[in-house]
Formats: structure tokens, sequence, C-alpha cells
């Protein structure tokens, strides 16, 4: 039986990682087998190309090159790791994936949603994530938490209007695709927030009932 | 007055610098200022996507991140040498473009012609080179020229069938598109080829008559 692609999204500084280890371990309680990754990267060229995508160099690529190499990164990580887990049967829980590039490139950076939506068909196919968390928190404060974190990437030195644009979108999308989209409160403690995840996890999930 | 944008293509060993140079040269003979380059590559970001695709590494990406990431370093030239320069008025002298992705993703490797003309539209808009010189070659000859010149690509090590279709699919470009291109034959000495492709440019371009 095919696994579950689980995707976990939001803007920077709303506990991503943590939220994905807290659900790995869930996951692990009930003996399936799991995959945990990230976007961009999640392969070796995939890491390669994410390393072109974040660090601070002086020169900056076009808008239309991010979008190209991030989809670039995302069609090597489906063929080489993402859609053999998959096949095998394991659970796939993925930091960031397709809704982010909607979220940063569209939303952010004022790219066409058209065309990220055709390279999304190109690369994809009809394969989708089968439930996405959205983690949702004021930018000023997930910012604030990053900044605890050491040097800031490319996108983390955005200017705040762009984060601000980033979680609208990532609010639209929770609002138009309801069946596989959940957005769940990022702020307070990673305690509260981990409890949050899991229960939506569950009531998502059968398997995890 | 925007710049012609000049596109010679051909499969390996084909003599494409060599006939680049023989037309800079002439076009500086007629006072006409040019930027001559290269694809994949001709600015700094798209020179690190051409390093990841054409370096003979033990893991090879996946057919479909191949094309996105050429059409990332596209994007980057389009974006940052090529659209200034014809913009300036200058003349722009690329060595390979998208008809080689057509000849070589579509033909060497398989890939949809479909999604390479998306993508095309994606990158370029309505942009296309006002003349391609496509140069004409057994691939067998071509080859055997290049195997003098060095460690070979990861493209130059594909299979002899690989070149083949590869050549015939320039060869289809060259018939569908009367207008923008023409085939010159590439046997025979240098002097001979770049006296060819002179009096073709020639022809085609009243600016050099």
């Amino acid at each position: 039986m095919k696994g579950k692609f689980i995707t976990v999204e939001g803007t920077e500084g709303t506990g991503k990682s943590t939220n994905i280890a807290v659900l790995e371990a869930m996951l692990g309680n009930k003996g399936i087998d799991c995959l945990r990754t990230r976007e961009p990267g999640g392969s070796a060229i995939a890491e390669k190309i994410r390393n072109l995508l974040l660090r601070n160099e002086e020169e900056k690529p076009a808008d239309l090159t991010e979008l190209l190499l991030i989809f670039a990164a995302r069609a090597e990580h489906l063929a080489k790791r993402i859609a053999p887990a998959l096949a095998s049967g394991k659970w796939v829980l993925c930091d960031r994936f397709t809704d982010a590039t909607f979220a940063y490139q569209g939303g952010g950076r004022g790219l066409s949603g058209e065309s990220i939506a055709t390279l999304q068909t190109i690369v994809q196919g009809e394969l989708r994530p089968d439930l996405t968390l959205i983690l949702d928190l004021d930018p000023e404060i997930g910012l604030d938490r990053v900044s605890r974190r050491g040097k800031p990437d490319r996108f983390e030195k955005e200017a705040i209007g762009f984060h601000h644009r980033v979680r609208r979108h990532y609010l639209d999308i929770a609002r138009r695709e309801p069946e596989r989209c959940v957005l769940i409160d990022a702020a307070g403690s990673p305690d509260e927030v981990g409890r949050r995840l899991l229960s939506v996890a569950k009531q998502r999930l059968p398997e995890l009932q």
C-alpha cells in the first residue's frame, strides 16, 4: 500500500522542524516507517541547488531563476527520495513543499501563480500531499525566534512586508483547500503547539487513532 | 534600435566555438558591437548551474531535473546578460540556446516537447533568435574531433544513438522553421565551414552586406 505524504508549512520561526520531529516520534510509536525530509533539498543534487538558493552572495538570482531552481530541486527530490519511499509504503514527512513556492515565490516575490501551477503539473503530475499542516504565526514573532538561531539565510533577511505577504498566501491556501490543509496556531510554548499538531493529525489520519 | 539575436547550434564537435569567433570578427569589421556568450552558463549563477549539469559525478540528475536546471540557467542568462545587451542595441551571438534543449532533452532524452515548449514560454515570453545557424555533421566525425580535446563532459559521453537522435531533432527544427534556421554543412576544413557560415549570414542579414 502506498504511504501517506504529509507536508508541514509555515513562515520563518513557526517551529516546523520541532513539530516534524514530534510527528515522526508519534508515527514511530505506531510502528509506521517514515522518511523525514525537507525542501529545497533532500537529495545530493537537490542540496547543491539549495545552497545556490539560500546563501547570501553578492549576486542574487532573478526571481524566475529562483522559481526554476526550486522546481529543479523538487523534481530531483521527488524522483530520488519521495516517490520511491511512498511506493515502498513508507510515509513521507516533508518540511515545506509546493505550497511554500506559491507562498514565497508567488505571494512574497509576486511571480505568476499560473506559471507556478504549470510547473507544479510538469514536475508532480497529479501528486499532491495527503495532508498539509500549516503552522501560523505573526511573522514579527517568528523572525524574533529565528534571530536567536544565528546568521539568517537569504529568505529570512527579506523585509517584514515580504513575510506578511507569505503568511497571507498560506492563509489563502488553507481557506481554498480545507480538505488537504489545516491551519495550526503556532503561538505559545513548543509543547502546546506540538499537542495541537498531534491532535489535528489524529483527527485527519485514521491510522493514528 | 534593438540588436540582433543570433544562435549557433549543432551536435558535439561541429565547430560552434570556432565559427562563432569567425562571425564575431566579421561583425567587428562592420563596426557592430556584440556580446558573445554561451549556454548553459553566461552569467555567474548560470555558470554554477552549468557545473551542476556538465560534470561527471557519481549521481546523475533525473532527466526532468536536468531540463529545469537548463531553463533556470537560461532565465538567469536572459535577465542578466542577453536582454540588457539586446535592449542597448548590441548584437548577441550565443553558443546554443533553446533549440539545443529541444534537440538534447527532447530528442536525446525523450522528454516531452510540449513541456519544453511550455517552459520556453514561461522563460522567454515571445523572445526567439532572429537567426539560428545549425552546424550539421555526422555525429561519428564530430565525436572523433571532440575526443582529441581531453576529458569528455556528461553529454559528450552519451552513447552514439543519443547523438544521432539529437542530430535528427536539429534537422527537424531546420525543416520546420526555415525562416529562422539555416543548416550549414560542417564537414570539411574550418576555413571551408567558416566561409559557408559567413555567406549564409550575409544572405540573411542585410546589415552584413
